[in-house]
């Protein structure tokens, strides 16, 4: 009967291909007794609770497998029926081409871009001991297991998240290793040859091989004993056959596309199932849902018990579960008695780390961390511990020299019920561009934490000096950037973070801050505001951000000693600014004033902003290594030149 | 003699980071034993022509060891003086905070964005095999060199290079790993645990271990024992304390930093050397220089007859050599007699694939490959073989699913001489960004293609679809970016690419394309042109680019029906554009004009043009999967749509 099932499922998978005109049929055909298996006999899941916080997690690294995926959610019962299937890969469809995040229908995340899923896994697992040890092994205490493809294993960011995972023990990860030699682009052989199990070995990670993927019962076997496994992550590789039963199995050409009409003929006979698309066999059905029903429902019941016992008895602990399940926590930073001083000087990343540290001992799921460099940025938590395996609830995971694994960590830990944060410097936000959209993909409250963020960082150099990040960074969808100028209104970011519960960036100089004058935690929430006004008949405004904003009072200033009157506006967020009500634009920035922005970028953005390009004073070119003095003068960026700049242009 | 010239290389490194004010001692004094090694015994280099076509390579990947590097240069004759190690990472000095390429240095490329350095050797090591089978090994035959830290290698970038480097079998790769147990946040210990050589080995590289960083004989014989390796590239693991001879020795507090006043006494005593900053033992200086000349001398004496007998004897490879001294290789595309018809409807991609192959024919040193996308970017040379080692002159390298490590081989390959190009879909070109930037910072003439370029690509779904990303490359400083939206548009680009020498990015669509009617090469060469005059008096301009361009015109073309007047400038290239003369740009955008943009992309850049964003008919939204039709209509982005937004617009 589970070969018959596992049939079912293929084939309702490359019916769905076929019917789509597009997807990935190999990987669908050679993988099914793996998934099945894993579905079958060892995921806890409840198809009526798709967001139940205790699930094991399942993640689809390889996502162009979707179609296998999503057959296999219908036979598990989930709210996805044949017609739905017949729509993959179609508008108002529930199933994209590639899985998109929607944990009631059993996805845990979006994936498609190669190794990312992987990372994000060794995120929630990262998650599930933290939160087993914060909240009690009765309320969570799951795996979370991965479906990895030879192109997930090639790409850098799964090393990192593998490496990482070994160093940290992470024992309840298992990932199952669809090994098959074959590749978009032909064959592994010669473009990638390694030993992938002594590479892991080398890891710190338990390892397995089972040489038949047709072999449930050898897969079954392996998943079995990998769980047993205490005090490593584990890789069981499944050697399969590209889509097997196919003319072309075993090469390139049955991993994307459609199968032929002889090729679907063939695989059908051999599966012993009938030609008609779509069809499935109620039996077959039946007895898996009996099959998976039997084994969960008794864990999830117990669960439900548990968790009722817990969440009744301890005020406490409701409180966690509920921030665990809506994750709605609200925070009033602005009337929390926070001590900064009018006249206080400190490094605006001092500050930072103060204010994380107030937040972090207000929200138990605030974790996060850093790649190598959190001396440097200083986003980290002095009051909690480092983040190890076996309960010791630490707070600051050291991700070490590993910025791209990092960017998909945070996910998986945002998608785990955790509030993360992540920093390194602004010119390594690079490295993490890919999990950042992801980040905002799947709308996620991650904050990014970027220091160091201009030319004005000085002698390490133009590969240390950001130009073009934070433009970057503003134009990926969804992602709110925040570049605050001083305490006032670093609170209010991170004021609107926390409570808006959004992808969030947030750039801190690595400069000395106090409180500017005019500044106002509203009006950072409003993403932009009057910080000082005109002394007489406007002759400009001069728009501003962050490190840069106190030059630009200092220069409005000046010029109004020489009688030139100038509005500042701080603008802490374009995004927020933009999502207010043209009244309060327009009261920014009458109609027809004259518009200059000084922001030490060359973020094109500026440009809905001003009547040409001049009148953003920009940095659009690499920096030099030198002291800032110097690296200013150089780009013609010091104080005495941008005031000439700026006086020129309002004459 | 040995250890007193390593610790004359130590003490000016440790002084010149103290003379700076800022740096990274740690490395310095731990890593000149092995450095030393490789240049008194092994590097052959003439520093009187530092950018020898035969030098071996060393490439600095742990970038933040410059200070070492300059002291050896400095011992090694090259043109720097005690005054030049004095303005160490200041203003105009000629030794920057972390290595700038400056080949007539010694200093092989940009590095300080840790792994890649590693990953770009492995191209400099890739482009020695090329070109030694293609020109011949009396010409080209060397090793390439590394020295990397463990950040280096806990980077993804460098596992997926090592992979690759491994399959490859690339014998004259030697890397140099000093493995201290620190990194700047702390030990590795908790954070980077693997077995590394384990790792290595695994990656099919041969591996040695020296376990005593100071005891430079065995470095010496593990790099003479490295040399020997025919089949497997080399990873040589030298153990080393950071910091050695310091109080804080073998903490991370000496990573980064100036040594105290009693640290650099204490050092120094150590050592034997006086206290007096800058002192160099003249005697340490000649034994040295004498040392190595004498091994180089005879090796570049040797070269020079062998290279003067081929250059004068064979002009096919003098053109050759010349191509790659110069790298000044001139191809009148626009001449080229390339069989294009008037009513040609071809998949871009295959015409681009065309192209390339016409260039492959002219250029023997245009070589690229792909990230396991070629079937779909279609940018493979049919008329090269694949790349592999030993003598087969393959132009076509299988790079895997790396695109991060595809970027830096890139660059490692155009530092060697080589023209190379690389591609995958574009949505991933921001896996690739953080090499793409040093490519644009270097000035290296690498064409980064990417296909598959906005929503339009249809089901694959949101995580393959691009928006943000040309944004993303055009607001790289250097970095040129085209978008063809015909084959004379194609034409030019290749032509401006390939005789302007410049960092350069190419979006194909993949969309069939033929030759739109009032294209032209010529126009595209000035980055943008009228494709499309009004046909009486102006009501407005559109602008648009690559794919979308024949939408603009079929606009255009409905709008004179209704008797509203519009101009189409076609703009495959923005920055091209912004170089022209003031009256050229004029000539074709009239000052007072209303203008449009039509772009499926959010590139604020094009606010440069227009009076209020609402003039850019954009994408600033991810897709969905569903067919291409489906997703425009849905984002209001279908012709209609179109039309009736820019009728609205110009009304």
């Amino acid at each position: 009967m589970d070969l018959k099932i596992i049939n079912g499922i293929r084939s309702l998978a490359i019916d769905m291909i076929n019917e789509a005109g597009s997807g990935h049929p190999g990987v669908c055909l050679s993988a099914a007794p793996t998934l099945y298996t894993l579905f079958a006999n060892h995921l806890n899941f409840n198809k009526d609770d798709g967001t139940w916080i205790n699930r094991d997690r399942f993640v689809l690294s390889a996502g162009h497998a979707s179609a296998l995926l999503y057959s296999l959610l219908f036979y598990s019962g989930y709210q996805i029926d044949i017609d739905d299937l017949k729509k993959f890969r179609r508008k108002n469809g529930k199933l994209p081409g590639h899985p998109e995040l929607n944990q009631k229908l059993g996805i845990e995340m979006t994936t498609g871009p190669l190794g990312e899923g992987f990372a994000s896994a060794v995120g929630m697992a990262i998650a599930e001991e933290y939160e087993r040890n914060l909240i009690g092994k009765e309320i969570i205490n799951h795996f979370t297991y991965v479906f990895a493809s030879d192109g997930d294993l090639m790409e850098g960011i799964s090393y990192e998240a593998a490496s990482l995972a070994g160093t940290l023990k992470l024992n309840k990860l298992i990932v199952l290793y669809e090994s098959n030699n074959v590749t978009l682009d032909g064959k592994t052989k010669g473009v990638f040859e390694e030993d992938v199990i002594k590479r892991f070995e080398a890891m710190g990670w338990h390892t397995e091989v089972v040489s038949n993927g047709e072999d449930y019962t050898s897969i079954d076997n392996a998943i079995t004993k990998a769980k047993t496994v205490l005090d490593k992550p584990s890789l069981i590789e499944i050697k399969t056959i590209l889509g097997i039963g196919t003319k072309k199995a075993g090469t390139c050409e049955v991993h994307s596309g459609v199968l032929s009409e002889a090729d679907m003929a063939l695989v059908k006979e051999k599966m012993n199932i009938t030609r008609v698309p779509f069809h499935v066999s109620k039996d077959a059905v039946i007895t898996y849902r009996d099959k998976v029903d039997q084994r969960t429902s008794a864990v999830y019941n117990e669960w439900v018990n548990s968790f009722n016992a817990v969440y009744e008895g301890n005020p406490e602990k409701k409180k966690l579960l509920l921030e665990l399940e809506d994750g709605n926590i609200k925070l009033n930073l602005k009337n929390l008695k926070i001590n900064f001083s009018d006249n206080m000087k400190e490094d605006m990343r001092i500050t930072n780390s103060h204010l994380m540290n107030v937040i972090s001992n207000l929200m138990p799921l605030f974790i996060g961390g850093c790649s190598d460099v959190s001396r440097s940025t200083m986003a980290y938590i002095e009051n909690g511990k480092d983040f190890k395996i076996n309960s010791n609830k630490g707070k600051n995971i050291h991700f070490g020299v590993r910025e791209r694994a990092m960017g998909a960590i945070l996910n998986g830990l945002a998608l785990s019920g955790i509030r993360p944060f992540g920093s390194t410097f602004l010119a390594f936000s690079d490295y993490i561009k890919p999990s950042i959209r992801l980040t905002s993909m799947m709308n996620l409250p991650v904050t990014y934490i970027f220091t160091h963020d201009s030319i004005k960082i000085g002698s390490d150099g133009p590969t240390h000096q950001p130009v073009e990040q934070l433009s970057s960074l503003r134009t990926i969808p969804n992602m709110t950037v925040f570049r605050p100028a001083d305490v006032n209104e670093l609170v209010g970011s991170w004021d609107y973070i926390i409570n808006k519960k959004i992808p969030a960036t947030l750039i801190i100089p690595k400069e000395e801050k106090g409180l500017i004058p005019g500044s106002s935690i509203e009006g950072a929430l409003k993403g932009a505001y009057i910080i000082k006004k005109e002394m007489g008949r406007l002759s400009g405004i001069i728009i501003s951000t962050g490190s840069e904003l106190e030059t630009a009072i200092e220069i409005s200033e000046e010029l109004s000693l020489k009688g030139i009157m100038t509005r500042v506006i701080s603008m802490p967020s374009i995004e927020i600014f933009n999502k207010q009500p043209e009244e309060y634009k327009e009261s920014l920035f009458p109609i027809g004033s004259k518009i200059i922005v000084i922001e030490a970028s060359n973020d094109p953005t500026w440009n809905e902003f001003i009547y040409n390009k001049k009148y953003f004073l920009n940095i659009n070119t690499y920096g030099i290594s030198a002291s800032k003095t110097e690296i200013l003068e150089n780009l013609g960026y010091d104080f005495n030149s941008l005031l000439e700049k700026t006086e020129k242009l309002l004459k």
